[in-house]
This record gives structure tokens, C-alpha cells and sequence, in this order.
């Protein structure tokens, strides 16, 4: 087992639904991706907090094998978000933005985990990811998320980190906006010319799809009947993905594609409870169960 | 080997897409289905065409085990479509809709089919999928496509076909329509317990998924990257669907899995060509192929 490092955002969010709101919620990119991703190896969180952040809510994550010595303190207010959902869960408003101590974030990976051998580039500016991959040394695998905001303000700036990164996780919609093209299979195949040997495109309750060199995987989406919350689904899909391959510590096809269901399993647990409390509470086993259920519902094989 | 019944339309359609546009085609649901089943199985085909059929374009259907004993030809003329595709093939204008010797169209089962095992009543009004089921000798499984307009328009009628059908084959969007559920896992809950043992909702680029009693299976879409005409896709997958279930003649889970892979493997080749034309044109191999491609597409396994 090796261990996975993570660069993003530690916030506190106000979530909406048509049937519930909480305030304050426990959030942010890095707060997803390592409490999905410690199910699987240990964590390095690579982010910054401001002086209101409550340290005794990252007690749960400590106790899994996340280390918080890379996240920084800062005078000032802790990075928060608010947002509101369709009754649908298709639509979703933006609130408020409140960056704070994030709008300044400097990245700094301690001396003692620089040499981590995977590495999450969360969705933060892509001079950020870049000044992140700087200071790592030969990294095994660095996979990254990014955003339309990025795609569209800093074109250049998102390229040239691709060209540097081995995985990229994005939704169907940044994959068509990343290449102009609106066939998302022809999407996918230019993207993975800008650089990524691998790339996984997510599609929320249509599965996610992996391209490694020419070969697609696909994966349905979990039949989720509950959907409570489906903030830091993504992070939390791209802490599976991560968290797995540490714990496997392999790079062939079929590790990556184990490495998607593992994803797609925890990214089913996010959405069915609000901030990560869906996450805390469940065990390994409930994740190995809907690997297990993943396959029962993919099977199919000629007989006679 | 069985055989399958399936009654519908036989029409001729205009179809535009942004690079080009074919008029005349020939169209309609049970063209699209049989010439589909006739790669596994016998089919008959019961329809109506007018004076202006011109009867040797049937030629290769017959010459593919199609048999059009159940063919009326009325006097006037044949249904006529036509559609318009925006250049993502998202979104579909239909031009015109000229039901022709359709609107009166009375189907009358030969004697002979009556007893025929599968039975596929295609997206024709509930009353006459109705009619139909009350010349047929008990079926060993009959399934029905439905739309929009019957839904809104007779939505007691097109239960009461549901109630006494043992599959359905529509799009999510309908599955939606017909439970007034956005959730599409719990809407396909609901249709089961409106009758259909089996439910297959078509999701297009999506892919499918298949309910058998309580039972999912998850099929991605075949990676298509060069879509031409999505008219019939629908049609097609039905015909594969159920013309595997004939070849087979078996009613179990893995044989429903099946029929769904070998379903989307003709339903992808339908759409890489203008009408008919590429289904036509395809063998068995490259239908087989596809299965395969599909195994390759969606296999993972836990190793060590």
C-alpha cells in the first residue's frame, strides 16, 4: 500500500434541497476526496483553514489515516459556499462564494511529502496545480480535476498542466467544453492527445466512463433512490479512484478499472447523506458491498 | 429457434441531418424492428402499406427470413415522415406527419402467426396493441413500445395494455411521463407493478438498463463516433431485443441480459447510417463483434 496527497479546499457549505437546508456543512474539495479516500490508504490534505475553522471536526478523518500536516492556518475566515438544488437535483444555484483565506492559498507540500507517490490536483487555479507539481518529486501517478471557470478564463494555463499530469477526472460537460467537440467520445480521444493517459469523465446518474490509451470502460452510476445531497460527489468519486490505486499501487488497465468502481461506490455513498455524514458513517464493508453490487448489475456472458 | 410477430408501421420518411438529407427512405417502426430481428430469428411482419408501396424494397427483408404474409396494402397512400436533426442530434423537429393509409390501419393477425411465441406490439395506439393481443393465441412473451402522445392522450388504455403485457420497451423520458417520478430507478419500480415482469428504459448515448423483477442490469451505449441518422434506433433495439429472445427461446435473466446487449449492438449500427441502410448492409459477425466489443467495454474483476 502506498499513500495519496491531496491539494484543495477545506470550506464550510450551506446546502438547500427542496425538503431540507444545513448550514455550515464540513466541505470542500480536500474534505471530500480524503474522507472517500481513506477508506482505501492514507492521506496527505494539502490545504488552508482560517482562524473560525472548528479542528475537532477533522478528529473523525485523523482517526482514518488522514494526516493534516500540510493544512495551513490562516488569519481570516475559512473558505464558504452556499448552494441550493432543484427538487430534481438537475439544477443547481450557486448562493454565495465567499473564497477568504482560499483566495490567497500558496500551496506549500511539507518536505516530508514531496515525495508521495500519488497526487490529487483538486480543482484549484491551474498556476496553483502547476506551482504543486514544481515542488513534488517524481511523483508515480498525479491525476487532476479542473473546472469551466478555469477552462474558459485560462485556456493556456489548464493545457500546459495537462501536459504535465498522467489522469484528469472531469464531467461530461468539461470534457466538451475542454475540446469543442459535442460527441463526447471524440471529446475524450483529443483530450488524451493534450497529454493524460488517463481520463475519466464523469456523467452524474449516467455512470463515468475511463479512457486508458485507446481502451474504454464504461460504468453505470449506482441506482441511487435516495439522493439527499449530491455536493462533493465528484471529489469524493476522484478520492475512490485515488485512494484505490494507492492501495493497489499498481498502474495496469485492470487496477484503473477496479479503481473507477471503487469511485463510483463511494461517490454513491456521498450523495445519500448531506456533507460527508454518509461517507463517516459508512464501513469498508458497505464500500466492498456496491463493488460487489456493481457487478451483478454489469454481468452478462454468452453460455450454450 | 422461434419466431417473432410485430406489428406497426411500414412508412416512407425525409430525413434531414446538418450534413445532408435523404428523402423517401424506407421507414417505420416495423421496418426498423424486423429488419433488426432478422439477424436471430424468423419474423412476420403485420402492417399496412398504400398503392404507392413499392414492394421490391422488401426484397432484402424477405431474403432475410422476414416474411410479410401479414402486409395490407390499402388504397391510398403510405405513412409518410419527415424530421429534421439539429447538428448534435440532441434535439429532433418532426417536419410532417402524414398518417396516410395508416390512420385507418385495422391489424388483422393471418391465421397462420396467431400462435406465433414472441410478439412485439410496436409504437401503434393502445387500442389496437389491444386488438391485437386478442387474436393472439397465448404468446410465450409479448412486448410493447408506447410514446408521449398515447400517455398523455390514454393513459387508462395504455395501462390496461401495460397490465396484460410481460415486457415494455420505452425511453427514460417516457418512463418519467408514465409515473410522474423524476427518480428514473424508482419511476421503473412503479411500471413493474403496473404489470411488465420486464422493463427496458433506453437512455440513447446513455445506454439501457433492464428490469427483470427486481433485478437491474446496466448496459453502456457502443461508442458511437460517427452518428449519421438516429431515426429507428429505437425500432431496431426492440427488433434485437426481441428477435435474440425468439433465437433463444428461453425467458431467464441471463437471456434478458443478453437480448439488451445484442439489443444496443444492432440499435448502435442502425444510427451509422441513413434508414435502414447500414443494418443492411451488416452481418452477423459485425452484430457479434459489437456483443463482444460490449464484454470489453464493461469488464473489471478484484484480482490478487
Amino acid at each position: 500500500m502506498s499513500s495519496v496527497l491531496v491539494v484543495g479546499s477545506v470550506a464550510y457549505d450551506t446546502v438547500e434541497t427542496a425538503r431540507s437546508r444545513k448550514d455550515d456543512l464540513l466541505g470542500g474539495s480536500a474534505t471530500y476526496f480524503s474522507t472517500a479516500a481513506s477508506f482505501f490508504a492514507p492521506v496527505h490534505v494539502v490545504a488552508v483553514v482560517g482562524e473560525d475553522f472548528r479542528d475537532e471536526e477533522l478528529q473523525f478523518l485523523r482517526s482514518r489515516q488522514v494526516d493534516f500536516s500540510g493544512l495551513q492556518r490562516q488569519a481570516g475566515q475559512t473558505f464558504r459556499w452556499g448552494g441550493r438544488y432543484s427538487a430534481d437535483f438537475l439544477q443547481r444555484e450557486t448562493l454565495y462564494t465567499h473564497l477568504n483565506v482560499f483566495e490567497q492559498f500558496k500551496p506549500e507540500i511539507p518536505a516530508t511529502l514531496q515525495a508521495t507517490p500519488y497526487v490529487f490536483l483538486a480543482n484549484i487555479g491551474p498556476e496553483l496545480q502547476l506551482n504543486v507539481l514544481s515542488q513534488m518529486q517524481r511523483p508515480r501517478f498525479v491525476a487532476m480535476d479542473t473546472m469551466n471557470f478555469w477552462i474558459a478564463r485560462t485556456p493556456v494555463t489548464v493545457r500546459q498542466v495537462l501536459s504535465q499530469v498522467d489522469g484528469l477526472i472531469i464531467n461530461d460537460e468539461e470534457a466538451r467544453m475542454l475540446t469543442t467537440e459535442p460527441n463526447l467520445i471524440r471529446a475524450m480521444r483529443l483530450i488524451r492527445r493534450l497529454g493524460p493517459r488517463v481520463l475519466v469523465v464523469k456523467k452524474g446518474e449516467h455512470g463515468a466512463i475511463l479512457l486508458l490509451d485507446d481502451d474504454f470502460f464504461y460504468l453505470p452510476a449506482y441506482p441511487v433512490e435516495n439522493l439527499v445531497d449530491p455536493t462533493g460527489a465528484g471529489d469524493a468519486f476522484a478520492g475512490g479512484f485515488m485512494g484505490y490505486l494507492a492501495q493497489a499501487d499498481k498502474i495496469d488497465e485492470l487496477t484503473f478499472r477496479n479503481a473507477l468502481v471503487f469511485a463510483s461506490a463511494v461517490g454513491s455513498l456521498c450523495v445519500e447523506g448531506f456533507g460527508v455524514s454518509r461517507l463517516q458513517a459508512a464501513t469498508r464493508e458497505e464500500v466492498l458491498q456496491r463493488y460487489h453490487t456493481f457487478q451483478k448489475l454489469t454481468h452478462f456472458e454468452l453460455t450454450e
